[in-house]
């Protein structure tokens, strides 16, 4: 039975999801869930996630929810198919998690915030809260300079290879990239060439243009 | 070279990395980090962790930080070590990984806000926001009802087992049980039972007692 994932184009977690099915060469069938109707609110799609957000996986009788658990998953599960995404030597994976763990609780704070701000408010139509987003930009510039130590002495935030440390920033830097914030990602020599490297990626460019062929 | 482990018995993550070690039965040493004179802010405090926060764990010549990644790198390496804390079996291991998510993403967020209001705040002699409490203590209040749904058909959050997926919750709920935020644990049969079994565990009760023996 083939993998399902039940988002949205428009949501970030949903296009981790899918993006990481990209990296791993595994076929999936996407089943859009409407969020301007409220869908993920009611039921069916309650059973599938108690808290109302998308995405869900299911793989078989297994029904995943949280975009960071679902990769996890694939990644350990898959491991041989695609781009690896963890490492199997204990010590290097070790890194790996401390930095998902910086993007989870540190980046992601302040990248949605501004992602919302900047980028999904103006689509539904609503305005820009200028304070707010001055106070996560500042939030973001601190995180991103400790990035810049990082990345200059390592090639990718988890180590030398590319893993679920750098790939699951993908959605909302895709996003911030189309806007003012880019700016304290171009000003940094190392935090700008590990973009340009993740946000080449062949997977993450497939998932995007869904958006397009939709 | 014994495990070291540098941190607060104040801080919250901190205790979530020695209860990990009480758990896993290892021996450590534990170096106090003197937060009210900002040494996390300060060398040699910052090559350890250059967003200035305890823990560090150092196993060897790993240093990590995060505490989070400290318990998940100790639960992976030393599987064999006290109790498990994970699950050998991919898919139950992901569902450990789907509230391990929820717990980080979800209960700390409300769980942090009011332990800091309630608890640190009038500890370190500054004034409870009540806005803020009532605000924090609503979300929560939501995060539970889907702990109760769970928990009614799950003994632990993860599965049959105590995983780390219950075990993170307990710094910020034990903090939360002297507080008038218990009432919202108590009221729900299910996480009322939970949160005894979990608060109850003697390697809990072992890193809690540094505090008073400090």
């Amino acid at each position: 039975m083939a993998i399902k994932v039940h988002g949205s184009l428009l949501s970030t977690a949903t296009m981790r999801v899918l993006a990481c099915l990209e990296e791993k060469e595994l076929d999936y069938e996407f089943i859009p869930v409407n969020l301007r109707a409220g869908e993920p609110k009611k039921e069916p799609f309650l059973s599938l996630n108690p808290f109302g957000q998308v995405p869900v996986l299911e793989d078989g009788d297994l029904k995943l929810f949280e975009s960071r658990a679902i990769t996890t998953y694939i990644a350990y599960t898959y491991a041989k198919n695609g781009t690896p995404l963890i490492s199997q030597d204990p010590k290097k994976m070790a890194m790996v998690f401390v930095w998902m763990e910086v993007e989870a609780q540190r980046y992601e704070n302040a990248a949605a915030k501004l992602t919302w701000e900047l980028c999904i408010k103006p689509i539904t139509g609503r305005a820009t809260d200028d304070a707010v987003v001055e106070e996560y930009e500042a939030k973001l510039a601190t995180v991103l300079d400790v990035y810049e130590d990082r990345l200059a002495n390592s090639k990718y935030l988890g180590g030398d290879c590319f893993t679920l440390a750098d790939f699951h920033h993908l959605p909302t830097l895709n996003y911030l990239m189309g806007t003012k914030i880019k700016a304290l990602f171009d000003s940094r020599i190392h935090v700008n060439t590990w973009c340009a490297d993740i946000l080449a990626r062949p997977a993450w460019k497939k998932a995007f243009a869904m958006k397009d062929n939709k």
